[in-house]
């Protein structure tokens, strides 16, 4: 059995993030998959072993089930040493950022718009659209001054923060080398890292065609 | 000048955290009113001097300007001990929970609905409302079963998950005792700490009449 189990899914770039980390760090890491699509993250089940919050990724190591990918980076961050900031609270302060802003809406609004029961409602697209630029603007000024988030070398901050900008414009709607040539030349320095794999190509599950 | 200077205003959930945090740690604090209706923390100089983020709140310590409630409450408990949690793993994931799901959509809410330029479409109140009531069933089930988010002692979690649980429905929408029980009883024990002090009395800043 490998050191670290990752229960995760192909399109979940929350998973991603963790996958991604254990990878580029070289440790001993299996992938198991979740079902996601077929709900299997807010059974009861789900809930009662893994997660209450009803959520993916779900790391087991060590005789712990671990869960919210930041809170995961962290800690593998703290006991591994890979990948690790020189300023816990800076990076922390970026972590939350990206879930509570940069990731969260732009995943929002790429699972509503590609994945979804039905295409977003206007109303909701221009709120989402809103608060995603918003954020990426904060982003693309920060990293068109530095190299990685932290400064000049990678961190869990980048890991978590790249999370779902490997999914193409398809399922995003977003072109980010017009829109954000800053976050796009981050990303292209992340795929850089030895061990860089897109996420189709690290986690399990079928290409979905976007619905919308 | 007090150890902490916490730039603040009164409708603020997330500056609250932090207030909240410094008057029931006994710490030496003061206020620092930000004009946030008048667009202060949206400046280009707010964003130079203080957060890249354009964000209240903002500490100011040990010739620091920390930001982020989160970090920054993560910070505090590490530095001063004060309401530290056991496990750091599993506070850090509730405190990303909070600002992703619970804290997030419902700030979110009641700011469009009470502060906003506009009421919220329609289709945007469905959409916020949806997912503030999957993640208050997530807290609420949780914190049926236990004094504290993270068991007997109040931590740094409750500190942060409460921020904006104080505001009044006619603020909200919501009404805590009879849509979730067990979230406002939680809310009346924290209220029972010593120190303990509403939004609008523990910050600068005048009330608003909500206008929609």
């Amino acid at each position: 059995m490998a050191r670290y189990t990752l229960h995760c899914f192909a399109q979940s770039g929350n998973a991603y993030k963790v996958a991604l980390y254990l990878e580029c760090s070289g440790l001993d890491w299996a992938p198991v998959h979740v079902d996601y699509f077929k709900g299997a993250t807010r059974s009861a089940d789900w809930r009662a072993e893994n997660n209450e919050m009803g959520e993916a990724p779900v790391l087991e190591t060590d005789g712990k089930r671990l869960t919210q990918s930041g809170a995961i980076l962290c800690y593998l961050a703290d006991t591994t040493g890979q990948f690790a900031p020189d300023d816990r609270t800076e990076a922390l302060r970026w972590i939350l950022f990206d879930n509570h802003k940069f990731t969260s809406y732009f995943a929002t609004w790429r699972f509503m718009k590609s994945f979804g029961p039905a295409p977003p409602e206007p109303a909701v697209e221009t709120f989402l659209r809103g608060r995603i630029d918003a954020a990426f603007g904060v982003v693309e000024k920060h990293i068109a001054a530095r190299d990685f988030m932290l400064g000049a070398k990678p961190t869990i901050v980048d890991f978590s923060m790249i999370g779902y900008l490997y999914f193409g414009p398809e399922e995003t709607g977003y072109d980010l080398p017009a829109q954000f040539p800053a976050i796009h030349a981050w990303t292209q320095r992340m795929q850089g890292l030895p061990g860089w794999k897109g996420p189709y190509d690290l986690m399990p599950g079928e290409r979905l065609a976007s619905k919308w």
